[in-house]
């Protein structure tokens, strides 16, 4: 509890009203992960921030994946994980523990954290009203990873059904199989992506273990705070976006050209980095535009 | 601008949470008057905080008179007042300077501000859509005050289909005539009173130049911060309400009475005192449950 | 009353008929003024033709200005008025008088006579719901007319809110300002005109003091009954059309090349003119299209 | 076409106006029969009457016999016609000849004259959506006359839908079995009854060939403008009300009875008679309350 | 009643499924006429085949004529009747009995099935609504047909509303006059084919007493279960498609160029034909498309 | 596929009209368990039977548990279970893994396999939108069963809202905690007893591996088909209702107390057996009324 006086608390309130006005009836698109997901006190953040937002009239969906709890369910049933290109190779088995572990445990736990803190969540699995449908994923080299897959196609009905009703949905990274009969463990950045896209989302917010994007990584103070996205490719050549950065930079650049207004990779160890992000004057991380 | 850090800035937005959830969709009819009507930047609060609160869910209904105004009016015409029992006299004449300084400025001019900071401010006079209905106002002794007069009846669907069109009522504490063909000058306190009642509003708050109720009014530490109607008589026969303070507790007891939760009669030279009421755990002056 | 069997009246409601069926659902707009909002039954007989059609499924729009009323009060004021190119002045102190005169007596005014006469009036000033905002009047030559304004937006949605709920809206001829912070004095006439187009109206009324437009204006028999917009410069050049009738004959055609379909210029000292030009095949003045 | 100047048809008009507003939104149930529906002026005078009730915001629904045309066609087919008790005994070859009259001929010319007034008509027999459901008519004599029917259960859902959806509903005074598998011949004044009370109409007006009730009949100055219900039976033993009025005056009370405000025994052979009864201080016929 | 077991008759049900969902919220169209109209057990089956359909979600309307009726009513009255061209010459006493026949016998007798089979059964005329407007028949040679009608306009409004409501349209194939004051006597199946074609049905269907087209009319074996519009002008030369049914045909081609996806010609003496057709991998008679 | 003519098949169809009519628009609850939902023929008979019941427009919520999933994951990680008066102590490990066997395999492979057949299927865990809240399960004796729970409030908001939506609910029985922070698991024919008398549905089916209820359980001629409620204690007595009987009869006997017109007990290893209950005169297994 901050120990201030009233009157600096209304004033701080007050001081949101443009930041609220500016984002009252659209949607933001959150892909939750990392550090935000596993720590319980910046877990009950993001829960107790997104109750707000969706109080202020703000349309909040949260997408989610969940590695490490995957991880921890196959470690105990003994499950030899295989990689590929860095990509756990999905086969039956373990799309079977991916299913339970997103749909059934992550994401049914943050629906009870929303219920506890006043909201109504509501769990969605990409199978739900057919919201994601995808195919096997593969590249050039025809590459297998089993039933890793990609989207293919967005219904975004159920998600607005939801929001309509006054629900916050709560999303789970899987998929329909669209031309085979199973269903598939997809990348959760992307899923985001394109659902904020198919709602037509006003921001896309990916929460990671990292500041944003730096143009010196071993030094906070040179965080890029606005990038348009065609500034990205210079970045690329000059090696400033990198690694792990490089897939989640292409979504942010690619919910930005199919037209999302905006799109934030910040830091999600950030006490309430959601609402320093839409509710002030400072933003979080690097924004897309 | 407070000089905060954004994440003690995040986090008492956070702490807003459960108070925007206890009234998210209810009405709070707000008697606006006194230092916050006359002081320009506790005035530009009131709007800000109201333009805050609508867009927070909460439905404020702004209730206003305006002596200042008045009296300047009439001084510029060269009109004399006559005082009976410390109500001024209400000839015809003067009748027509209470609505147009009422409707015409006052009420016009606070829209024009709601209108400049992002509100859908709209101007609403007792006679709007039969809004308020009054005869002459009397005593036992048929006291005559001319055209001062007694809101009878109150048709509170205008108000109800403006806040449902989204707009934030400003209403004038003017009435049109049950059985004369005249228009009335009414309490404003008394009016904001039988429109929350009418409105079944969950609170009612007089905005005064005073802290609230106080055991020893010359010493702020001893404020009553909460107070049943029920205890409300003891202190009267103690002499602890008196003067000024009785019609304006009068007021918040017959709106408890006919069903408003709560009324406050708090202070409107503190800055944001409608937020810190509604939006903090701290409350502002008396609130009578 | 008219001393006329009820067979003869039943048989003029009739023939009433193909009158309502062709307005029915239809928006109308009369700029009122002139005797017909001096003399006091011409006023009455307005209020009853407009509660009468609105009853009969025909939106009409009060918009009114109120010239001898702002004269009065400056007067009382004992306020000089310099009048600049025939418009007066309008300086802070002139504008608070006009908008009280305006929003806060002739239009609350009106609001209380349709209420007395079954009429559900809602008065609107121009700033409410940001209906109008304007910008300085100048001229090619710099002119300086202090605070009167030209209209340079129209929010009908206030008024259509109103409508779509059942109420008579009853318009002041003040609005909010675009650029500068102040509201203006603008002319009634430009304002019933601009807020017909914004609202498609079928009709625009300009009630007068004079009979139409004729071409001997000392030769009632000679009143032009309709005219083309197309038509007019021919009549602005052989000096038919001319003097104070110039502004009055622009604000139609304007209206009707922004698609209103007919504009009329008519004589409010006739008793029930509204309802002769709307009801019956007789018609009122001079129609443009 | 009277010839009167436009003002004085303007005021008549005008005059209208308080019973618009009384009967705004109400439904008003017409029996329509004996001249009004055979002489084609007067009939043309019914079918614009209702237009114009239906634009000023009245809801009327007709309902209709056929005597006439029924006798015409039997004779036609050289049918020999039974009586019992005055009623014409109805076998099954009759009834088609009823059901064919009425819900085919009377019926849909009734609704194209309505068409071509510009109103939308819609023709119901009582079998659409189940209308009127009826049994055998017997007395205590168990008196058989064949496909008679009493009507024992209204279902208005279809009217009221019809209503809502802005037609005219037309209605033929036939029903459907409630016990038996056959359509029935029921008596147009009691169906109308019915229908009035279903409905919870305002108004039942059932349209004869004589002035109304008169305290000797062969003085139409003796007119009973008004009646209680509960003045009646002193009539009825007066043998003020005798022979063929009886029924329809039972009719009139029995409405009453049950809830609607005014039923009206009036003069179809007045032009115009339903605008009068309706919209001017005169009235028409007697009126039961 | 067929003896299976109850497991059969599920899965049969069952089976239907894909069928349902196929015309989920359609319109079908359905010309009845024919035996299925005269024959007491078909048209049984025809009322419960809709009144199931209605159930699962499809929406039917039935268009019907009358020829046998209106004969057997036409030589009860003793009325001759002139052939032109193969059509019945209608004079005004022939197209009165037309109109009974049609709109009071008929429709109305339909209806009442309907309710009895547990349908909100609700009967149209050409002329309820303004649905059908027509023009006097003629051809190049200035034939004269007397009230033979062409349909020239349709306002399907009324039946929208109806099956909006949850009825069951059951429609007569006559038809106001657009431009004489009559109503006209026209052909069912244009009239079918023209209402499938401004409801934009997704299917029309003539019921008729033939299997369909036949390659061998004498051999049912050689039946043509689908063909495409533009192959119906060979089949037209070849002589396949010849006598009465090259209007059927017509209706179709012109529904299917218009827009209807389907429109079939098939045998309404087969029980359950439409029911086969709709919701069966078998079909009915010949579809064109 | 069986082999029968179509018109076999469209008499069948048509047969289930009566049964359709009854069930249009009301809620059934499904507790899907046993046989039905390991055999994956049957399971594709329920999906079918579901989706073809949607359609029809009945509302059908299926609500289902999971035993022998539960098991195989609780063996694969090597979880040992213990039992207590029948039923599995559920440790905090143990209600992990069935939260996530039920809401994340179970709950969603439904799902998908609606999607397959051309339903909106969407998974409702009991916290999403705070369906069920539970407290620990307890007896007179304090026995501690873990996080086993007993569903003491039931807010069916979210699968009502679905409904309207046109979505089909598919249920998992685990439930949020009401008085401790953490789900519970509850037994699924409770969850639906509890749910069908929250949604007042018509009709609760409790899907088994047992014909019913049989007066000699080796004898199936000897089963009951339908039961009053108040007949049950006589039965309980003479031991005709025993062993896991006890509780399914109880489900429904509380059912139909709390309003629910009809519970039956039936054998899911029948082909659509839901079917052949809904849309059949014969009916499946024991009803208790």
């Amino acid at each position: 509890m901050i120990t201030l006086n009233s009157g600096t608390r209304a004033e701080i309130l007050a001081e949101a009203l443009p930041y609220i006005q500016e984002y009252n009836g659209e949607i933001v698109v959150v892909k939750y992960g990392g550090n935000a997901m596993t720590n319980d006190e910046l877990k009950q953040d993001v829960i107790d921030d997104i109750v707000l937002l969706s109080l202020v009239g703000i349309n909040v969906v949260l997408v989610h994946g969940g590695g490490p709890d995957i991880s921890d369910l196959l470690k105990k049933i003994g499950k030899q994980s295989t990689f590929v290109n860095g990509l756990r190779y999905t086969d039956r088995e373990t799309m079977d523990v991916v299913q339970m572990v997103l749909c059934g445990k992550v994401n049914k736990n943050l629906v009870s954290l929303l219920d506890k803190a006043g909201g109504k969540g509501v769990g969605i699995g990409g199978m739900d009203g057919g919201l994601f449908r995808a195919v096997r994923k593969t590249d050039e080299k025809g590459t297998d990873y089993g039933l890793v897959g990609d989207v293919r196609e967005v219904h975004p009905e159920i998600v607005l059904d939801m929001l309509k009703a006054g629900y916050i949905p709560v999303v789970s990274s899987v998929a329909s199989g669209l031309e085979e009969d199973t269903n598939y463990n997809v990348n959760a950045d992307t899923a985001a992506e394109k659902l904020a896209v198919a709602l037509k989302a006003k921001q896309l917010i990916l929460l990671t273990d990292v500041r944003g994007l730096m143009a010196d990584p071993s030094d906070d103070s040179t965080l890029i705070r606005r990038i348009k996205v065609s500034e990205v490719p210079l970045l690329m050549r000059q090696g400033i976006i990198k690694g792990g950065m490089i897939p989640k930079v292409e979504c942010c650049v690619e919910a930005v050209r199919q037209g999302v207004e905006r799109a934030n990779i910040q830091d999600g160890r950030v006490p309430h980095s959601i609402l320093i992000e839409l509710l002030s004057r400072d933003g979080e991380g690097t924004m897309f535009t």
